[in-house]
């Protein structure tokens, strides 16, 4: 090495060369490396391309198939998808419209060839005009939506024999030579897709919703801890209300479920065209039942996004209200997080175990906290009725929430906007922008005649402060119940992954965490605790 | 016609047969206007594939072209869309892809050509194995989706034209004559597209957005009646879980809201590709801002979502209970039913008005909501407080609903249930099977041991049933507050609206309406008040 290092310039510079070259070849290894089943994808479909290039360079398939072969390439170009399952979908939709549409196309040529002179195209003319508002018509029958790409492929093939039946070239022989040609184009993608590198759609299918189970239980966990900790946080931000990637952590852990509707429907469509493999070794395994159980998962994010909605509300509960209920609140999302993971669990380790045991842990962290409101839920109501003044006074000195005072002394110094110049373009990076919205905002709330009250002791905006304290604690019982809400939906989604393991034959696990849920619910809880302090 | 009717045999033979004729045409025609657009768009790709067809049958376009004319009528099929703007993109993405692959193939070609004997189909293949790959990889990257198609069709071209090149014909000749051919196609799609009856994916975003403001007024509007109304209704049934049509109209309403994420994304997209017309008469008409107020309706739809399952929620308020609120909670639905349709008229006529008029009835309503919740929530809490006690015994006899009050009974002679037998398939359908789910639900959630009390004067069952009237009470209280979020997410949707309305100028409309918001909104109280009743 030595050696080297010493060496005359020549040398130097080639070594520099050969750093450089690996840098490069690193760098292209890193990128192809950060997404591989794309990168394993490209390479496959460059393979089945090469392969199908193949038969137009050898000699042999030339000489049988002539310039036709291109419809090979073709066929390996148009059928390799990303998935084997819509590989499969699209190799079988094309391969049964050729052959179809070649039928069809012969009869008709033959018919239309009765016809002598002028008539001859006007009657071909005529039967390309019905096939095509037919078949048009027909692809876009609601059921026929998966054979889209078949129809269209038989209009190709019609038209691409017809006009060959037209012109005197030999119809049949061009029929059975162009679906040959595609079947064989057709086996090449399809053997390249599954015996390369398989991609599973799935096991796509299985990883997405097994991902969705946990990233529910952060966010239920992480929202749930946040409003225990009285974090005070703007309101909706605008990316959030328009779907789009956000920098919140609750937020990003129900997108995902929130969005991927259409996706899971096209993945268990597509994995309904595999063949039995791997972990889903069995015949008609139940993929719409993964579909079922990411809709019902996508029914309880609905009672988070409105859990979330709590939390960036405006009118909230004060942190010393919150702390009343806290042990309970924070046991039922803790035992509702564990029941989600729980069950995905199941479904990622395709076991089977006890819906009632898993469920246990949430039922009893619930009734506690029915039962706690039910004891103290009087905290929650108006301060001044009497019994309650000495308690409150003592324990929890309830505040407007910062942002609500803050609004009532800026209006006084703002003074009225002008609403028109308001209601413009909305950029939510400019802290401007949001700053003038905020206002608008704010201002916009409490915006009423005093004649609206019906007392009249104290002044308009003590009033107004008293109502909003009422409404704020009030919102704390709306949590609640909203957590309770998301409890009782997990019955479902124990139902469905229950039908789930029934259907597609999970193992059986011998119950040995039957007799412990609150044990591991109150491990679970003493381990995460430190999230609330 | 009475000479018909009396006239031989033969006549009126031959009348039944043109009876039955028209009956036939008539049940055709009603077939076909059922969906106008999909009878449109058959008719229109007729023609279009008809005129692709001609040039094939007519002498002169074949004599100039040859056999090669089959690529008109292909691309015809292929960029041959439902709506104008997902034919421009793909005629745009095919012109270019195989521009693109032309030039390159030629390029590649002509180098590969340079190598002799076996070197030349070496480099042949090497080159198409790069191309299919980065071009795949290419095709992967999340901003080129739009593209996709142009990448697919640079594959097809590039390799049509390498075999050609290999093959000894007349590379240049055919890629010149290749691109001219598919533009001719493409024309052809494009014209009778562009020019006979067109259907724009813009007037559909439009007319989507503005009939899902609509449709959610109407899903709030039954919704909080149905609840005041005291509706018993079951739990979420499987389908509404699924995401599927059914029969609730609550349901209905917000359920094409929530499912056209996607549709109103894909449609922004090709709407962007086409030109101005009619209405949108503007370049660079702001169409992704139709994506965003669909968003924000989205995000008002999940509180709606929230609300429904209040209504359906197996803990809930009793009738007499949700009556103390009843005005003002049917004023709220009313004030945001009203804004949600102001807006979406707005949108439909595209018109300009004053947001801070449209939200000044909803303010109104809130406050008096949030004013009565804080004068009169003591009485949504427990009853035996002592001071209540008079008030509750006469107005309210608060009893449990009645499902629950079933449950405890039938447990008692249903004995415990074996709960492995109870998970398996669910198959909505069934009356028996939900039975036995109900079963299983109503025993599941009272499932608590005797000590977890901090009270023992009475009977086990009779505080459990106080919990659950406390529960039950409190659940007015969240429907009620994510009724204010429902209002308060509207003003996002008004600044959305305001924003869109800016840069697609929206004409401004005189203000006539803005000093009236609440008699308006009073008017329509007493003309949906029979709902209610």
């Amino acid at each position: 090495m030595d050696d080297l290092g010493a060496s005359t310039p020549f040398l130097n510079k080639y070594a520099q060369k050969v750093s450089l070259c690996r840098r490069i070849l690193r760098s292209i290894w890193h990128f192809l490396s950060k997404e591989p089943a794309k990168s394993i994808h490209a390479l496959k479909m460059a393979i089945a391309f090469t392969l199908a290039f193949l038969l137009a360079l050898i000699e042999l398939p030339y000489s049988v198939f002539g310039d036709h072969i291109i419809w090979a390439i073709m066929t390996v170009i148009v059928v390799f998808e990303f998935t084997i399952g819509a590989t499969f979908s699209k190799g079988v939709n094309r391969g049964i419209g050729t052959l179809l549409a070649g039928l069809l196309a012969v009869v008709i040529g033959e018919l239309a060839s009765l016809g002598k002179g002028i008539v001859h195209p006007i009657m071909v003319g005529a039967c390309a005009f019905i096939t095509g508002a037919m078949v048009t018509y027909g692809k876009l029958w609601p059921t026929m939506k998966p054979y889209e790409y078949g129809f269209r492929i038989f209009l190709i093939t019609f038209s691409y024999i017809m006009v060959a039946e037209y012109r005197q070239s030999d119809p049949i022989r061009m029929a059975v030579n162009r679906f040959f040609i595609i079947l064989l184009g057709a086996v090449i993608g399809i053997s390249v897709n599954v015996f390369v590198l398989p991609l599973w759609a799935g096991d796509e299918l299985h990883e997405i919703i097994s991902k969705n189970f946990n990233s529910l239980a952060d966010s239920l966990e992480v929202c749930v801890n946040e409003y225990l900790r009285g974090a005070v946080l703007e309101r909706v931000p605008t990316k959030i209300l328009m779907g789009l990637a956000a920098d919140d952590p609750v937020y990003e852990g129900y997108r995902s479920t929130l969005i991927s509707a259409a996706k899971e429907e096209s993945l268990a469509t597509f994995a309904s065209w595999e063949p039995p493999h791997g972990r889903f070794w069995k015949f008609r395994y139940p993929w719409q039942n993964y579909v079922k159980v990411g809709a019902i998962l996508r029914h309880c994010t609905y009672s988070i996004v409105a859990l979330h909605a709590c939390l960036r509300s405006a009118i909230q509960a004060p942190v010393q209200v919150r702390s009343l209920f806290r042990d309970e609140i924070f046991a039922v999302s803790q035992a509702c997080a564990l029941a989600f993971r729980k069950l995905g669990g199941q479904v990622s380790l395709m076991q089977k175990s006890d819906g009632m045991a898993i469920m246990s842990g949430v039922h009893r962290a619930v009734e506690q906290l029915q039962e706690s409101l039910y004891l103290r839920s009087y905290l929650l109501v108006r301060p001044e009725t009497g019994i309650l003044e000495q308690k409150l006074t003592e324990e929890l000195p309830l505040s407007v929430i910062p942002e609500i005072k803050k609004s009532e002394v800026d209006m006084e110094v703002a003074g009225r906007f002008n609403p028109t110049a308001l209601g413009i373009a909305v950029k939510p990076e400019s802290p401007l922008e949001l700053n003038r919205r905020q206002y608008k905002r704010l201002y916009s709330w409490p915006h009423r005649e005093v004649d609206d009250y019906k007392f009249t002791k104290d002044s308009v905006l003590q009033q107004k402060v008293r109502v909003l304290e009422s409404a704020s604690a009030m919102s704390l019982g709306t949590f609640a119940t909203l957590l309770v809400e998301v409890a009782m939906r997990l019955d479902y989604l124990v139902d469905a992954v229950d039908e789930l393991g029934e259907l597609a034959g999970f193992r059986e696990v011998v119950k040995e965490q039957s007799n412990g849920p609150e044990q591991q619910g109150e491990e679970n809880g003493t381990n995460h605790s430190m999230f609330v302090l």
